[in-house]
């Protein structure tokens, strides 16, 4: 058995609770679309507090969704273990993004072992085809208590 | 002759000036605290909103400051192109930031090429030791007009 | 008419040739399964200098196949512009190689600019299902002459 | 106290006689220069096999040096745990290398804990003041036995 035939745990409604309840500053940004083991697509929806001068998303919204994309991607498969944190993140910003679409980021998890969880995320501009941006981050998952 | 005998051709003040003028959204998030050759300090005034539950400063926050604090000390190498953009960062999350301390972001600018450079972040909760997170920025810079 | 139409413009023989004369020291070390736009898949034909105790193939020959497979992928869109260098290198061990089989390593090209191009690689063990590695490369490209 | 006053447990010898005895193939590539608390120096011995046309060391003999750098530092102060390994690399080419001298890599430790370190490496062309590549290495730290 691979690990690709895990059953999801935490569907779209319980990651979106569980979001509001431990992250209350920023669920309004985000909305989850999709979600199937090992692979989930989150929403950031973009408002003006993300903008940046010339129209476009800011580098540190960017990098938000990434790193939410692969949160509620480790915890739909694993639970809802808030400790899990990121320990490392590399990003290529490669296209500018449109200021007046969501972004969306499409995340794949490419590990996901006792100690550390990888995934890789891809983010577009909605309606556009090249992302604007890539990543792939590593988590820290506590041990089980 | 070196790169780093160089001089700085913005001090804190013009970078300053230039954040007011050119990111209105987070200039107040950020002070600049030493300008030197190929080295620049910056300080995310830590407040409210950069904060996460469980009292420590969140991921996007940290990424901003390092993202920020290579941006300047470029500027302060080669003045004001707005135009050069972040297309590269790795970034390693260490230890838990205190939420009470401003972060201080140690930024040393290891290449100025003509269309390329490339800076290392080291981010301190002010009056610590360790640092929380380090990160390198590569830089796309625009050519000459 | 977006980028992925473009077309391939040195298929995998040219490739190999272009392999053997620029790099006599590594090419008996690669092979070249599939070219289309975009997209390529290079093999490294492992053997006992790729290998370390333990049965398992080396960092530097999982670096060094990851650093190829971008490296043709760009060459078979842009043609043979053997100055291409590499800039940045992000790459995650996930799982230990198999030492008693190829390296497979599946690439896509996510940006080809005129200046930079953004690749991102999966490396298996062949016949294994999971990757063993994930690495992004940036090149940076000459100008046109 | 901070975790910089650990005191070095193998010294350059001893580590040298440990590479030797589990890294046969590639243990004559490396000198070890210097060894301190959570800092080693470490040095590619260059030869024809690390070069490439043009006269340049090779990537993946950087990344080798980068990768060896910060796991001899993270056993220097951990002792002799062969399977420390590498769970992730971000390294960036800045400068091309001298084919003629040696290739000198400056570690430091910035995380040492008990499941994962972090470390810096900067790369010389021995006899150069500007680094021609930096390296951010991850190693999983396998727990006691």
């Amino acid at each position: 058995m691979t690990k690709e035939t895990r059953p999801v745990v935490m569907d779209a409604q319980a990651l979106k609770a569980f979001l509001v309840e431990v992250f209350p500053q920023v669920h309004e940004d985000f909305g989850i679309d999709e979600v199937a083991p090992m692979e989930i697509t989150v929403r950031l929806k973009t408002a003006e507090r993300h903008l940046r001068p010339g129209g476009t998303v800011s580098g540190p919204s960017m990098f938000g969704l990434a790193d939410v994309a692969v949160y509620l991607g480790i915890l739909s498969m694993i639970g809802p273990k808030a400790l899990t944190v990121t320990t490392n993140c590399s990003i290529d910003f490669m296209r500018k993004p449109v200021a007046s679409a969501d972004l969306i980021g499409k995340c794949k998890l490419l590990k996901l072992g006792r100690a550390l969880a990888v995934g890789d995320v891809l983010l577009y501009s909605e309606g556009m085809d090249a992302p604007v941006a890539r990543a792939t981050l590593t988590y820290s998952i506590p041990p089980r208590d």
